[in-house]
């Protein structure tokens, strides 16, 4: 279970997106595996991708697909990633968008598919394609819940969210899914997040918000620093609420919009942290008074990753050393260690870079029995800061990534 | 138990080194705590510390006292790392050193002062003063397995050396003693490193000798990435054999002697990664064809850091795939992912970027169940390699860093 526990999903539907699934057992699972959108004509698509080099076939194709024409159709396969398997796993990522498209009268362009599983092993295409047509005889606005819960490999429970803002007297809507972090499977631990919204948006604005958004949520979470071959977050903007788009960083409403989309994503990406392997603490670490934002983020990660300060957390063991130990290796010039503090909450529990004369472990055992804590460090270099999302290391981390592959 | 089992240390003495140990109780132990270097006057002494920016106070002072003149004494104590204290650290390390000055006759400068064991608790002075003396009284040549014992924390077994090679028809000798990464109360993690030579060199060909050595032993290993606030690494060279001095790296004993020395340092970091915390297998990434050693590092350290891959080890599943997500985060650049090969031992698990086409999944699994596997990962790219050292990720791991410090 997620630390903070389950809520039910309430999603709410975006006009111009409709959403069918389907159980094709692709890995041996009785549920929902395969997850199509179909976006009405004039929407608008923005997508970020792994950095890993070795990404896979759905990734290069997607990439490719979106640089020649705007998306109409995503197609989302959980159970196997179709990745490391070289020009082959090329064929078959262009096989199964060839079929969907043929499918709905489509262009094999017009359509990205996304994979997540386990790597290294040949997709089956036979068993994807002949589920197609149950996914689309589906097509519903209703079904956002139902993919939620089709795009998971072994998450615990859904990840979804919806917000609402009004822009010009009107009600605009955004909501998204996620999946990540619980992994089973080996490299099941791919991120896939898909956010719409029915607010009109040029494109150029799409990537940028999109950009700014990620990079606060999804780009600040960690929870065991592997990156997969695999990760996708999709921003589409279908454009169904009739007013004037957003053409231009300087239109008054690209920040106010922008400000509710980063809402979604940070709650999406927190809800994978939640759910990270064997997570039973969500803690925050974040940085401030840092020279500027990449020296906050290293520091911030360093620490974030740190499997000495994970298992502290796990253990509720106020060894603040390892969090002091864990920032003088950040890999940042010119810290003062002795203009460093350190808070948990708001105990301080390290001040000019030693102990704080205040500070008793009566204190930090206190904080740290809670399952949420925030992880304050103040560098004293500058005024720029950065947070970063992860759990604790405890054993199910081990186990679930040591014993279930077989 | 280390990885590989325990092997009694049969350690040669250095004729020019006499070695003092005694329990002081810094840490509630009733075994040896308190270890004393005394060195001939002509000794010549070389060291690298950590990079930690919070670095403990007894490594600030032993910088500046090997900046200021040779070496004559090493003081060290395990039980307390006197780090995390600020200014009031620095003045504990310097009375220790003083009065060991004052016992042994020598100037304050003269003595090198190593700390190791819990972080920002106040180091006991009295108690660590008050053995100083039964350490001094018990100076023996013959005392270096005492020594590697009373520096363990929680290592599970003493850890040392001797190597001899013949130069200029003398026999010369290397003998080094470690410590390191049985980390039970936190931040124990600090690894230590003393060896010493009957050889003549120069400071600064010993200097050069040393870094050349750390390279490729102990800056070559990781248990979990976290760097101490007090790691160190000593070289002492007596002189005692009667023969000419090696200062020049163009004398051709130079690489004859370095060569030696490497192994004794990569011997004794190799014992660190086989009692390495929760450690049941000795992983080996060596990586080759990078376009330089920089690339070929990142890339190792990136396999061998990746929780992932390291409970993949411990679990003996011949996971492949998460190898190849972690060689394609690595942060180089230029990466041909379709040129990579990947070898586990001599099998061959993926060949240009994919499977290899002869891999069975019975043959990873045998590989697998070897307690120490070479991960060698090709990239296509250059000359260079690097192999870096490491340790799988066992539920001992989390058990260690996680209960055992109240």
């Amino acid at each position: 279970m997620p630390v903070g526990g389950v809520t039910a999903l309430k999603l709410k539907p975006i006009t111009g997106v409709r959403i069918g699934t389907s159980s094709a057992g692709i890995s041996q699972t009785d549920r929902d595996d395969l997850t199509v959108f179909e976006l009405d004509p004039k929407t608008h698509v923005a997508a970020v991708f792994t950095n890993n080099k070795f990404c896979a076939a759905p990734v290069v194709l997607a990439k490719k697909h979106l640089a020649e024409e705007s998306a109409r159709y995503l197609l989302i396969n959980s159970g196997n990633a179709n990745a490391g398997l070289g020009k082959a796993g090329i064929l078959t990522a262009q096989t199964c968008c060839a079929e969907l498209a043929k499918k709905v009268n489509a262009r094999e362009t017009q359509v990205l598919p996304f994979s997540t599983g386990v790597i290294g092993e040949p997709l089956p295409v036979d068993i994807l394609v002949g589920s197609l047509q149950s996914a689309i005889d589906s097509f519903s606005k209703d079904n956002w819940p139902k993919a939620a819960k089709a795009i998971m490999t072994t998450d615990t429970s859904e990840k979804g969210c919806s917000r609402t803002v009004q822009l010009d007297g009107a009600e605009i809507t955004i909501t998204g899914i996620a999946k990540g972090s619980g992994m089973i499977r080996p490299d099941m631990a791919t991120m896939l997040s898909y956010v719409a919204t029915d607010m009109p948006i040029s494109e150029p604005m799409l990537n940028k918000m999109l950009k700014e958004a990620v990079d606060v949520s999804f780009n600040s979470i960690t929870v065991d620093g592997d990156t997969s071959t695999n990760d996708a977050v999709v921003l589409m903007a279908t454009g169904a609420v009739d007013i004037s788009s957003i053409n231009s960083p300087d239109d008054p409403r690209y920040q106010v919009f922008l400000s509710t989309l980063k809402e979604v994503c940070c709650f999406l990406a927190e809800a994978i942290v939640r759910d990270g392997e064997g997570a039973t603490k969500l803690i925050k670490v974040r940085v401030e008074q840092a020279k500027n934002v990449s020296d906050a983020k290293e520091v911030a990660y360093t620490v974030a990753q740190s499997p000495l300060v994970k298992t502290a957390f796990f253990a509720s063991d106020p060894n603040w050393g390892r969090i002091l130990a864990a920032v003088g290796r950040a890999n940042i010039e010119n810290i003062d260690v002795d203009a460093v503090s350190i808070y948990l909450d708001d105990l301080c529990i390290v001040e000019s870079g030693k102990r704080s004369s205040d500070y008793t472990e009566e204190q930090g055992q206190q904080k740290m029995n809670q399952d949420e804590i925030l992880v304050r460090i103040r560098l004293a270099q500058g005024a720029s800061s950065s947070t970063i999302l992860t759990c604790d290391l405890s054993y199910d981390y081990v186990k679930i990534n040591a014993e279930y592959r077989s």
